[in-house]
C-alpha cells in the first residue's frame, strides 16, 4: 500500500512522564522516529546534540523563523522551540512516522495548517503527582518549578484540543495505550488504500 | 471516568478470516464481549445456541423486526440476521465494550442511526486467498461457494464507509491491529472526560 508518514504530535504538562513515555514507545515501535526540534534553551544534563535537540542561538533560531523552516514554533519559559519543516517533510515522505514531543502552544500552531497529524495528550493522575514529580526531578531551581506549575495550568487547559488522552497513571499501561493509538493510526481508513483494494479485487468488483 | 461501552462493529467479505480474528481479540482483550445475533440460518457444525447466534425461524425474527426489537437486520444469503437493541444497550451501559460481527449491509444500516460506533473492515489479501480460503472451508456445497464469491463483490464495494481497515495476511499481525484499535478508540478524547480532568486539576484551571 502506498505509505506516507503519519504525524504523531505529543504534548503533557512537565512532570506527565511525556519524554519517557516516548522514548519507550520509539524502542518498541518499528517504522517511529523522533523529530529532533531546534531550540535556544540550554542543554541539561545528559542531553545529547542532534538527539534530544538541535542547540541554536536566538540569532540563528530569528533568521530560520525568518526563512520559513520551522513548521511550527513557539516561545515556552522563555525559550525558543521550533520543528524543521524539511526533516519532517523528508521522513514522512519515506514513508516513516514521527514523534513529534511539542508544548500545546506549538501543537496548536500546528493544528492550524496540518490536519493531517494526530495529536495525543497525556496528564498526570494528580495534581498532587504532578506536583510530586516535579519536586523529584531537582534539575531545576524551585522558582522553575514554580513557574513550570504555573505553566502546567495554560498547557492543560488545551488538553481538550488533541484526538486521544492518555492518563499516565500505569507507566505500562499507559505504554500500551500508545502504543496502540500509533497502530490503529496505521490501519485506518484512508482514501489512498483505494487503488490497492481496487487492483487486488478487480475480479469481484 | 465515565465509562460507557464502545460498540466496535466488523464486517469482512467470507473468506477473510473474520470469527477467527474476534474470537482470538475476545480472548485478548478485557471487558469486551461480543454481541449475539439472531439468525434464520440453521446452525454449522459446532456453532452454540446462545454464544454464536440465537437461531430463531422466520416467523419470531420478523414479529421482532415488527416490534422495532433490533437495531439494525439485513438479509444475507437468503437468510435473515438481526441486533437486539436491548441486549446491547444493556452491556454497554455496564461499561463493556461490543464487539458486533455483522455484513456490511446490516453495518450500513447500523451507520444511519448510531454515529458512535466503531467501524472495522476486513480484507484477505488477494481474490486468490480469499477464493482459496473459501473453497477450502468444506461445510458448503460448491454453488455456496459461487453464490459466497459474488456476494464477497457487493461486500467489497463498501469497505471504504469504514473507519479501518485491517488486511489478514497475517494473522497474529492482523490481531494486534485489531486489538490496537480497541484499546486507541478506548483513549479517544471525549468531551465526557472533562468532569474527571476538571476534578484533579481544579488548582491549575
Amino acid at each position: 500500500m502506498d505509505r506516507t508518514g503519519i504525524l504523531f504530535v505529543i504534548s503533557a504538562p512537565s512532570g506527565a512522564g511525556k519524554t519517557t513515555l516516548c522514548k519507550a514507545v520509539l524502542d518498541k515501535v518499528e517504522g517511529l522516529q523522533f523529530s529532533t526540534s531546534y531550540t535556544t534553551r540550554r542543554p541539561r544534563k545528559g542531553e545529547i546534540e542532534g538527539k534530544d535537540y538541535f542547540f541554536v542561538d536566538e540569532a540563528r533560531f530569528k533568521a530560520d523563523v525568518a526563512e520559513g523552516a520551522f513548521i511550527e514554533w513557539a516561545e515556552v519559559h522563555g525559550n525558543l522551540y521550533g520543528t524543521s519543516q524539511q526533516q519532517l517533510h523528508r521522513l514522512t515522505s519515506e514513508g516513516v512516522d514521527i514523534l513529534l514531543d511539542i508544548d500545546p502552544q506549538g501543537a496548536m500552531n500546528l493544528q492550524k495548517q496540518s490536519e493531517d497529524a494526530v495529536y495525543i495528550y497525556i496528564l498526570p493522575p494528580s495534581f498532587d503527582i504532578l506536583k510530586k514529580r516535579l519536586l523529584m526531578r531537582g534539575a531545576d531551581s524551585p522558582e522553575v518549578v514554580e513557574k513550570r506549575l504555573q505553566k502546567a495550568g495554560d498547557e492543560i487547559r488545551c488538553y481538550h484540543r488533541y484526538q486521544y488522552l492518555i492518563v499516565n497513571e500505569d507507566f505500562e499501561v499507559a505504554l500500551e495505550n500508545l502504543e496502540s493509538i500509533i497502530r490503529a493510526e496505521r490501519v485506518k481508513m484512508r482514501e489512498k488504500y483505494r487503488a490497492w483494494v481496487e487492483e487486488r479485487f478487480i475480479h469481484l468488483l
